[in-house]
């Protein structure tokens, strides 16, 4: 039987989810983590050696109900969960306003678009607009690559969408248009090594 | 009957909450509205402007159950308020990341340290190490005073109260250490005047 998200997505329990895949090119890859899991990991390491300090922002909760029993903690008895209006992840690196979007996807030869929604797409114009740093992680599961692609590249193909073009980005344009990011062990997703070069071409 | 918080503050509902003090020195003063009304009304007035972009990040909450009606969104039927290991609000003002925690007093002659914790405190330490540009924006709610303090100058306080000194930082101290922000119209609380002169004095 499946179950359904407000936004019609289907809802897989974590053990479906993962799976893991039959395909291991890389040492370090498919440990069955996911992105999140990594990306925590990653601005853990960040943050205990002194390089940024990026965390993941709370997901928005509409609180309808709360109960507030004698001498024990506030109870939440009824909330729904919130569409964001912004980015999950942002912090500060070298002074600069670092602010990013992470997604993954179990399709393998493009990358769906509906994985993102306007108040994002509008939120990270706004964060270059400011001389801010914006971008997406996106992740092919099922291969386990990862890529970083600026805020304007993502803008790009949302508005070939919205003029009525295809509702995803091809693996070979997300190739072209994207930097990979190559898979560590500590720290796993070593994403600021791109921002480097993202800064190097843009400051 | 009083009921209180999971760290011990009494709970104090709405109507008491936005009891009108019986000064008015100003036009704008004591419209009823919380400190986080104004200040995500300033918000919203620098992201309309093109001044600055910074959002207060959505409360943490522990999820403990979560039920998934069919055909209707998901539910959370259990869930509890977690201490936030960051501040409320962040976000980009001219390229620099920007980082505070907003906090009121109905106290008038200083005001309580117990309204941070630690996380918060070292959280703003690592954002001054990054270059970033760390505050507090305090509010005496009794006069309606809003000032806004540098976390380097909250942490002498902080320290002091860890090593034994007093709990609170008196309104003597608070007015030679901090800067007052004038209330507005629109918008209300024009805080980032007061970060263009410590960007002007820092950077």
């Amino acid at each position: 039987m499946a179950f359904h998200y407000p936004n019609g997505r289907r809802f897989v329990p974590q053990a479906m989810e993962e799976k893991k895949s039959p395909l291991k090119k890389i040492s370090f890859s498919n440990r069955g983590k996911t992105l999140e899991d990594d990306l925590n990991e990653t601005n853990q390491y960040y943050l205990a050696h002194g390089i940024a300090v990026i965390h993941k922002k709370p997901t928005p909760i509409q609180i309808v109900d709360v109960h507030y029993p004698k001498r024990s903690a506030a109870v939440i008895k009824e909330a729904y969960f919130k569409q964001a209006s912004t980015t999950d992840y942002n912090g500060v690196y070298k002074g600069k306003y670092i602010d990013f979007e992470a997604k993954e996807t179990k399709n393998s030869s493009s990358f769906p678009l509906k994985n993102f929604h306007d108040h994002q797409i509008e939120h990270m114009k706004h964060i270059v607009q400011h001389d801010g740093i914006a971008f997406v992680i996106i992740r092919f599961s099922a291969m386990d690559d990862i890529y970083l692609m600026s805020s304007e590249q993502l803008s790009f193909y949302w508005k070939r969408m919205k003029e009525g073009g295809r509702k995803s980005i091809t693996l070979q344009e997300v190739e072209s248009s994207s930097r990979k990011i190559t898979l560590g062990f500590q720290p796993r997703i070593d994403y600021i090594k791109v921002v480097d070069s993202l800064i190097a071409e843009n400051f």
